[in-house]
């Protein structure tokens, strides 16, 4: 199982690939940061989100991308711009039928550290041990990533199937021309 | 000028065209609502939203593309929906290279019925007699995706000029391939 795992935000979201079953040695297939000038206005960076994650799409083929969920107890300011980053990355990933799985940051640190309150560091020593790596995938964004793909990985294998089977269904269905649902209105 | 205002929403997004100029009486080009099944999954529903507004951008082709401002400080809930919209709309007029302005619901109110807390039904109503209507268009999403228009299209011509050349300039920017800034990382 091939999973890109997506650390969203509009000045660096974080990318990672992780491959492997549960129960079995991990391999990390790719890691890094797509990166938005924070200077440039919200569509151009939102575009400049689409375009790296796409090339992270075409490049690994993931057959399930984890999305960290977003919640809006946090900064104002920076919760919108996680929000909107992760629409992109949900909308990449669904375009293409590949199923989308949200974890919250306490599932992905239970996950890897066996504690939801883990701090950074904890998580970055993880990921590095368990993807046999000589050192913590640098900047945080990019381990985070890489911990959100494992912690999909070890989700029940028959439940990711399912989703998978309903991710393609709905992608179908949504690519039918003109839905009847998808738009109503009157052009004058 | 020719102004798509969006009111962004998962379960009503509101849509409007207005033609016009600051001073002259404005024409209704069409108005409508992209509905998504509040029982899909995000994803389905962010493909669907997309699908919508691209129709709208396709067949109306509109100089500018006029989204509500979200703010976090209402209902959680509701608040990442209506972000996540935004970024499709934001995102969907950013790659035709259409310039984005966002507008706050009381920027939009005060343009249209001179207060900033008038209610639904005044706002209703102004659209309808500014666009000569028979009826205020349903539903309220609607009526309002039309007010961002308007809203819009009574903003100094000058800055409108300025901030479609510097989309354009953007757009063309962000389509080079491999934008240096836009991604960076290695692949194992």
């Amino acid at each position: 199982m091939r999973v890109l795992g997506v650390d969203p935000g509009l000045t660096r979201c974080g990318v990672g690939v992780v491959e492997g079953v549960a129960g079995r040695p991990l391999t990390l297939r790719g890691v890094g940061v797509v990166r938005t000038p924070a200077d440039a206005d919200l569509g151009h960076r939102l575009v400049a989100v689409e375009q790296g994650l796409e090339r992270w799409l075409d490049e690994h083929r993931p057959e399930f991308v984890a999305v960290e969920r977003v919640f809006s107890q946090h900064n104002v300011r920076t919760v919108m711009g996680t929000a909107q980053a992760s629409a992109v990355a949900i909308l990449c990933a669904s375009r293409r039928g590949i199923p989308v799985a949200l974890h919250t940051p306490s599932e992905v640190k239970a996950a890897v550290t066996g504690s939801g309150r883990a701090d950074k560091a904890q998580v970055g020593a993880m990921v590095t041990r368990l993807l046999r790596l000589d050192a913590p995938p640098k900047p945080a964004d990019a381990a985070d990533a890489l911990a959100l793909a494992i912690c999909h990985i070890w989700r029940a294998p028959a439940q990711n199937r399912l989703q998978q089977a309903a991710a393609l269904h709905a992608s179908q269905a949504s690519r039918a021309p003109r839905a009847p649902h998808a738009s109503k209105g009157r052009t004058a």
